[in-house]
């Protein structure tokens, strides 16, 4: 991986602040922080059709009926987007579910609104990411 | 303005990714995205002691009986945080309200709260800007 | 505005811990709030060509060279779905704006953007409201 | 779990407009949707000192030098509040990892800001869930 160097202009007291937010992080480098909110913001902006890698949270009752066999067969479903699951009981009838996916954003999105709808599922959330931005950037 | 020139190190895909989305954005100066990415993240990071500005949004419907007369009253009572109101009629019944706030941030958010939770307030928002982030940025 | 009734099952904790929600922040009508939840839930569904009110606000330096000059041209081109302007001074430098925009949901994300990416715009935010979730519900 | 109902009052058209997006959604029961709309709100009203569970993602380049180690040390540095981790490995470089989370909500929200701070971690997020909220939701 070959680094371009660029230079930037900057007010000098934005400047102060940011390093002073690096630094109560544990941030070391400015600028891996820059290219970090650079990446941020570049999946953000993605398009649906963009390929993507993403982690679905799920937050259930294993008690309520036939919900796992509703996740096992939306599983089998999507079993091309779903690459794998994390499980973790919290307590003796919360379990917390994580999926890791892959696949195009608008169709990680569908999957998402269709698993966090379902009932029984009490809370959610999706994290997106991007094959696309990230491989990219790491050659 | 003095700016300061700082060197960054980035990955040439990412560098060029990123140009990309200015230039679809119409925007032509690099730096100004960058330093954009880094005052909206120290402004995310602002604690409820903040010196803030601030706009809350508000869309209410006017024959909500005794909503206009609540609204004149919590702007008598944070009249100090109120700075100028512009009101829009969206139909014969729908107005959309926007009110100018100043104080700190955990002050503005609480009278926010205040505001979209009165009956006939049917939906908002709360725009938070620094005034510390970008006052200092400015000279 | 007649209301319709409807009957919902909950868990009585659940019920419980909303209602001191809604103390804390001074709701009174629990129907009022449930209401709210679900027009922000229809609102953040709305696809790119649905009717819609917004603010847009942004803070600036005015001593940038050209923006208010580039301001003034893109609020003549985007006359029709500006509405109209608030403007607040916040120290010698610093000016907050918002303006009240009207118009379909994906031209004012459109229009958003290009004003936030302007060279000496520090910061800002856009809130988007509807009109047809808000309009149909209050008749 | 016995569940109490409530009778809410709501105007038809907004009932018949949530109807519709939930049948979008697949989602066949009003008062789980409710639920979900309630329990979202009340999560995200917590305060730093809540009881919660999480899920931490974070895509890394696995090249990127003493990153493993920097991930097992903060890992055994929390080891009572990470339960466990899930690996993918994306390509021939990009790694995704999702971490099951547990503990206070504000220690969390530390440990994320410190992980996706890492030199190397290129992108993830933080899907915060809450104990209190959804455990006395279920009995």
């Amino acid at each position: 991986m070959d680094l371009e160097r660029i230079s930037l202009a900057i007010e000098p007291d934005l400047l102060r602040k940011f390093d002073v937010l690096l630094a109560e992080s544990g941030v070391t480098n400015r600028s891996e922080a820059v290219r970090d909110l650079i990446r941020k913001r570049l999946i953000e902006e993605e398009d649906a059709g963009a390929e993507s890698a993403a982690t679905l949270t799920l937050v259930y009752d294993h008690d309520t009926r036939e919900l796992s066999d509703r996740l096992v067969e939306i599983g089998h479903e999507h079993h091309t987007r779903i690459l794998s699951t994390l499980h973790v009981h919290l307590d003796d009838r919360l379990c917390l579910e994580v999926m890791a996916l892959r696949g195009k954003r608008g169709d990680l999105r569908r999957l998402s609104s269709q698993v966090l709808g379902l009932k029984g599922v009490l809370h959610g959330g999706l994290v997106l990411t991007s094959l696309d931005v990230l491989t990219g950037v790491t050659r």
